[in-house]
């Protein structure tokens, strides 16, 4: 029987390559397998060697083309062949995206697993638009949530904790539920008029974002009819963006949502 | 006048310089200037070249070396000089550590700023042992604090929301009031037996962890006299720890703890 191969749980990053970590490069560029998500890029996966496999294994929203047990056995079975296996997922590995229930089922088949930690999303968009996760007098911390459910499922969170005007709360895959987060964060007593920063396709070239306050964001964000993941950043931290540098595009939506608001409230 | 130098605020990551992204190694190697923390460790500041002029102006607990304001004057200087500037923090320059008021201060003198993200402790720590930060049914989100508070401040949070067992809490710079922060969750009806790890100098050769219940967590870490900054994680999350690999010292004084708690309660 063969040695097993090892497998190495990386975190791609947000999108830009140049934000992956020198660890994850090495990695990637050495594998003999690579099984990798729907939102790791093209510039990532080409780092990996011309003689590497690369497997597909994407899920898009409300379509599951690879169960979550069916990329486990597929780690399994690679390193069982003797591969030296890297698992892209974007983003980090241990926030959100399942990671470790991969990292459990691979130990509990006796696989050695390493993870490597990426930038998470929230931190690339932040560093990206200039935006700060922190800021003393304006955010003593910051949380993540996921906006995202099973289909069917109601959101549970504690709204009141969530609602803490102190912490910068950052949303990811909210767009779907972007409307009924913002309204029970507004009705456990969050203002109407924290700003809000959503970011679609963040540290890549296709990079929008839109700036608003709270109570406009649902339908801010439908309008922008963002391609992909948005990301939600609330909290008065949003307040040191630096508005110079929004894209006229976005501008001039945001311009366009607030005349129609103030013809509506005239009607 | 000479055209200014650009200001990188750059995440120097969690310690091991492998952890650094392929940018922050770019950055800091073509620098003229590295103005860096205490945390930031000698094998990343050794990727500078040979005549860059290294600027530390690091923290200690209770002495401040360098005022912020006189740090935002070293940037400022140095980029109106002309030089290329790489300001290295530890971890993510927008995670806690002011990298915004720093960007804010550049913004403000006209100085062109960029911000790089970098993996910030909880992420290195969570990947080093092998604890995830979300993982499905035991925590939907994650959310970060410092217990870190300026001298004779008292610790200011919205403790039922921070008390919320479905979110990992991930406390930063913690030590010095872990038992107050512990007491509180308690006392706000989280679980007295939340496993909580705590990690120092995570991902570096001289990492040291300790797990234990919420209870006893205080307690713990005096004892296990931990040099230097203390990252504490708890949360059900932490039972995925993979404990086999818990260092003999440690797993010694777990169970000198034990002990010593199991005589108490007898007398």
């Amino acid at each position: 029987m063969k040695m097993p191969g090892r497998v190495f749980l990386v975190g791609a990053g947000p999108g830009d390559p140049d934000l992956l970590t020198v660890k994850a490069v090495r990695l990637i560029s050495g594998a003999d397998v690579v099984v990798f998500d729907r939102l790791v890029s093209q510039e990532v996966l080409a780092l990996a060697g011309r003689r590497a496999n690369l497997i597909p294994v994407g899920k898009e929203p409300r379509r599951h083309p690879v169960p979550q047990e069916r990329i486990n056995s597929i780690l399994i079975a690679q390193a069982r062949a003797g591969r030296n296996t890297v698992r892209l997922k974007g983003g980090d590995p241990f926030i959100f995206g399942r990671g470790s229930e991969e990292a459990v089922a691979l130990r509990e088949a006796g696989i050695p697993c390493e993870i490597v930690p990426g930038i998470t999303a929230a931190q690339g968009c932040a560093a990206s638009i200039g935006v700060p996760l922190t800021h003393r007098g304006l955010a003593t911390g910051v949380r993540y949530i996921t906006g995202h459910c099973r289909q069917d499922q109601p959101l549970e969170f504690d709204w009141a904790g969530l609602a803490d005007r102190n912490t910068t709360l950052v949303v990811y895959m909210g767009a779907a539920n972007i409307a009924e987060i913002a309204g029970r964060l507004i009705e456990e007593g969050r203002s109407a008029t924290t700003p809000v920063l959503a970011v679609n396709n963040g540290t890549t070239l296709r990079e929008r974002r839109l700036v608003c306050d709270l109570e406009d964001v649902a339908a801010a964000t439908a309008r922008a009819n963002f391609d992909g993941p948005v990301l939600f950043i609330i909290g008065e931290v949003v307040s040191l963006y630096p508005s110079r540098d929004i894209c006229p595009v976005v501008r001039e939506a945001i311009a366009l949502h607030k005349a129609e608001k103030e013809v509506a409230a005239h009607v």
